[in-house]
């Protein structure tokens, strides 16, 4: 393998490592950066994104290219970013092709849920696995997709959109921010949690602190992870029914809640899998934490997939 | 191409034709079958289906292969019927190999539905398409996926089982024949469109004589498959969110309720898809009638697939 820099692109954030020719990750930048500015010109956004991997590369010997997970959809792997929901004004940005002359090495982008999908595939829990469905469970909910060990993008890139299935569709369905209601992102992500257990309890805490609760045997916090479990597994099963995987991996900062989710997870594949399917389906903790989408970001750019 | 003897095998009844080297359907012979039993053995079976293959072989020279559709879950393109839901007590039958030896010729077999929509893809409205998403739309309600011009069977050979996504989640969902509730099947198949007939109107017809009546204007009739076109294009746009596949075609008797149906699903898939995926999907009522699953048949002993 060829040594790497390999990057995982937030809204807010951006941390970055160097992957060795070993597949070892030797350090790990993080940086802010400010993607969330909805009048952010594309010229903008190649010079933020520049300007911040020129930082590393000008200490760093030997890499031979950079792989990126990014937050929005990718026309296949040609790097071209067709439409992003941080950025609405930028729309078929050739961003691979420009941030390749800039920093003059080879750039390749993929997007984020789908780099973590790769990261968990090629080195993670989801390792040996043919097919593989991701789920990144964090602030929102995304999917990536391997079929056939390769990365599955969709016809316009914007496949797995995992977060925006539906596990409600009565009046009283929560709304979701892409403007829909009853996605399942707004019945288990982070921010649904603490939602829902601010609804329940009158009090505003993040996710991780409802986790504390929970951990300290408070039911009212017990039961909203549990009901994101359940809602979660309700996705999973409606796209295990279409896609007939074996292997589910899940990674992000929910994952942490491991103990309770998992249970109501495989609780509800079984209430909700037609009886063929029941029992097929492994669904197994990533086994990267954070690093899934940069361990995919460094697989792609080291043209392991 | 060969000429090859194609099949449409339902629980009742079987369809078969001669396909010839220029892909034409020859002729079309129908026969019932009793594969309803649910004790029917695995010898039962084939002995069955080999009967009434002879019986059209005799009188054809040429055949150099048999293609057939079955409403069963078979592992990849292998002919070994995992399970079927009609014949309960059958498991990992080597169905194909074991017809192949009887009848004394290659015996391809797949589950009905991607047998249509691999006819679609190869002779009807997806052809050209590289990803093709098939409906068929009958008394049940089933799917079938070509990814890059092959059918995709899933892990288990139960890919697509769209009939079984679901579109209601509250204590009103109704009943499905899975087991389950909230099933598309259980608010847009032709079994649905006759129950919700009967429960607005009290008349028990079925979904041809509904459509009928929706035809000379009965506001009733109208309705009910109006709304069986909104549930179907909602389960629709569910797969698309995970897919992101811009062809969709629908075979099956209920297509000819086109013109009251395709508004109603183009119109639920404007509501249900993010914004990015709204107007990327083109939705084909079937070029192939009742034959898509003949056609299928036929391009799979063909090898065309």
């Amino acid at each position: 393998m060829i040594k790497v820099l390999a990057a995982d692109i937030g809204g807010t954030n951006i941390r970055a490592s160097v992957v060795t020719e070993q597949g070892q990750i030797k350090q790990c930048v993080r940086s802010q950066i400010d993607l969330g500015d909805k009048n952010l010109s594309e010229d903008d956004l190649v010079e933020r994104l520049a300007a911040f991997f020129f930082g590393i590369l000008k200490n760093e010997t030997s890499i031979k290219a950079i792989g990126m997970g990014f937050p929005g959809f990718f026309m296949g792997d040609t790097g071209l970013l067709v439409a992003s929901p941080n950025l609405p004004n930028l729309h078929n940005v050739e961003l691979a092709k420009r941030l390749s002359i800039e920093l003059n090495l080879p750039v390749h982008l993929q997007n984020d849920a789908l780099c973590a999908a790769v990261g968990e595939h090629t080195y993670g829990a989801g390792k040996g696995s043919t097919n593989l469905l991701h789920v990144t469970l964090g602030t929102g909910i995304g999917g990536g997709l391997i079929l056939n060990n390769m990365p599955y993008t969709g016809e316009n890139g914007m496949a797995m959109e995992l977060g925006h299935l539906r596990v409600a569709y009565d009046n009283a369905a929560r709304s979701c921010g892409c403007g829909g209601s009853g996605c399942v992102e707004a019945y288990a992500s982070a921010t649904a949690i603490a939602t829902k257990y601010f609804e329940v309890s009158g009090i505003r805490v993040d996710a991780k602190q409802v986790y504390d609760r929970a951990c300290k045997n408070e039911r009212d916090a017990i039961n909203v992870f549990e009901s994101a479990g359940y809602y979660l597994g309700v996705a999973i099963a409606q796209s295990i029914k279409l896609l007939d995987i074996k292997t589910v991996t899940i990674s992000g900062g929910l994952t942490g809640a491991w103990q309770i989710l998992y249970p109501a997870i495989v609780s509800s594949l079984d209430t909700e899998l037609i009886a063929p399917l029941k029992g097929k389906v492994k669904v197994l903790r990533s086994a990267l934490d954070d690093n899934a989408g940069i361990f995919g970001a460094a697989a792609i750019a080291q043209k392991m997939v």
